[in-house]
């Protein structure tokens, strides 16, 4: 089989991630190419109880903080990704403007950068990494934006996935510090079906005997091939297959036999099987309804939202169906429930094709400018 | 803990199936009581090539075969199922009258009963038994029929899921055998998505070192407890899950976890891991356009279709979605598409609930008595 050129993930979006991740370091700052920092927290206390004697937040930035420190948009980070999972929404023609804005592109903790399994020292390192929730990343970014960067108040929080995930829990935690929120494929909560779907995927990886509770002194591949494989189930809809929309891909593959050996071997390539699972368990605990003065009550955590809310679940995810979104949206006060219109399941929230790209531009460039 | 009470797959079918199995063995016949039988082919030849000296078809039998043989219908087995599978649509009150129709209910090979690689002598033990296909299925059921039986033709044939897929094959292959045909949560095709979904759960098994690629000598215990969680995560709908209506399957669980750990660890019990795997291979190549004259051309090989059909899917099924269904319901001259309104997945197919029950035993009763 030739080698494809699709190398991970969601390819639309992680192929820009790749091709930038050198350019971010390495190139002088210009508006809408993006700065890497870093922020660290000392003694940072997690909700699991553990206390990490360093907690580091690495972020991207693209344009310049204004002096009134008023033109700020966090677009916290999905899955496994790095700060660059959001260029389809910067640049001309598109919903954010850098050279206007100021946007600051958070790290999830676990995904091998920010404070991980697979870079912590001892007592912490690998398995004993403490399980951060929803929250102690949104504590974390807090921090960093009121502390590091001075910044009081955003313009808007934009999230993909766990980044909707962020996007809720901050609209809960602290309910007037953006003045706008979007969430596309992502809910407030990670219901059953959730945590059924992600013990699979944990369950195909520690199945393999290489993993060795996490101590693995080489990635336990066979186990990392069955959790891509069943991932990938869950990351298109079925009818995407049907369809054959991997063609659309810029796979090099001809046969859907060859998309799918590429994909279950190159999911997401060279990813720490320790910090795969480090995330998925911090996506399974997630629940704005277990926030401070909830009582574990979603709904009630939900109605407390204060400020415009722009809810955008595609129609045809399958981690995070339209049926969720839509009781969920029944409680926000202020919610825009605008479905994205696609086949590409999951992925359509990260605009994964053309059609879901333009659409979701649209429709967040409309949310956001509107009202002012 | 406590122990649950559900032990098996499909609860409301499968415990239906356990409690009945040594009474259809001890028990005198009478009308709505079945009798097992075996059917054995020598020099079965298979389309994957070999020739077994021995195909074994288990199956069972509800009432008597008229005089006029001409009171037959077939109810072809599901995934890993014995014959018992269809009991929620026999006796009084439901769809079919045992005291009038005779019910002839096969058991796929693979399911541990009918040849299958844990009952197979050497050299096709293990492992070495072939795949079999729908198709192979089929020829083998059409010779018990016409061979063991003397039963030429049918008054329907009725199957759900992997019994849904010979229902086609049959529709396609002996277009006239049948005057009508029923398929519940079943497509005529394994779609890509499909065969994603079985490869995750067959990587999920085979990861485990102590499978042996099929020479194991003990079960795979946690290859199994990991196919059964991947395969949980797909049997019920995301809604489903959300509501919590694993607390109307019988289950003594009172939370989710519980729930949850006991299905992954009693999915099928006692299931052989080679036998789980043949069967999955046998789903993921059924494909009705590869029969012979179609070269490969599914839509046409809907078209051949000549009797009435009865297609429902369930609304809310993750393997064979709706929109499968209605894909293909176009192609089919007769075709009556009536989906199922239910929030349980796949297992709507089989009458996993009350309301379900009602809804097929109605709809395909009504069918079955209909332009006579």
């Amino acid at each position: 089989m030739k080698r494809l050129t699709i190398p991970i993930f969601v390819s639309v979006i992680l192929i820009a991630q790749s091709a930038m991740t050198l350019k971010a370091q390495d190139a002088p700052a210009r508006p809408g190419s993006p700065e890497q920092h870093e922020f660290t927290i000392a003694s940072f206390h997690t909700e699991s109880g553990v206390t990490l004697p360093q907690a580091r937040v690495v972020y991207g930035t693209y344009g310049r903080l204004n002096a009134a420190k008023d033109n700020v948009v966090l677009l916290p980070s999905h899955y496994m990704a790095n700060f660059h999972g959001y260029e389809w929404l910067i640049g001309p023609g598109r919903a954010l403007d850098a050279s206007r804005l100021f946007l600051v592109a958070t790290e999830l903790f676990g995904n091998g950068r920010s404070s991980s399994p697979s870079n912590t020292p001892e007592p912490f390192h690998g398995p004993r990494f403490p399980v951060m929730t929803i929250r102690d990343n949104v504590e974390a970014v807090h921090r960093l934006l009121t502390e590091d960067l001075k910044v009081t108040h955003l313009r808007a929080i934009i999230g993909f996935s766990m980044g909707a995930q962020q996007a809720f829990q901050w609209a809960v935690s602290y309910p007037n510090f953006a003045d706008r929120i979007v969430a596309t494929s992502g809910t407030a909560k990670t219901y059953p079906h959730g945590i059924v779907r992600l013990e699979g995927q944990i369950a195909a990886i520690t199945t393999d005997p290489v993993f060795q509770n996490g101590d693995y002194t080489t990635p336990p591949a066979k186990g990392l091939e069955a959790f891509a494989t069943v991932w990938l189930g869950w990351l298109f809809s079925q009818e995407w297959w049907r369809r054959e929309l991997w063609r659309q891909t810029g796979s090099t593959a001809t046969t859907f036999e060859q998309f799918f050996q590429y994909r279950r071997t190159h999911f997401i390539p060279d990813a720490d099987a320790n910090n795969l699972i480090l995330q998925m368990r911090t996506w399974e605990k997630h629940d704005v309804g277990m926030t401070n003065g909830f009582s574990g009550d979603v709904e009630r955590a939900l109605r407390s939202i204060k400020v415009p809310f722009l809810y955008m679940p595609s129609e045809t995810d399958l981690y995070f169906p339209i049926g969720d979104a839509r009781y969920e949206a029944a409680y926000i006060p202020g919610v825009s429930l605008v479905p994205i219109p696609s086949l590409w399941g999951h992925t359509a929230g990260a605009a994964s094709n053309p059609a879901d790209a333009k659409f979701l531009n649209e429709t967040i460039g409309r949310f956001l400018s509107s009202g002012r």
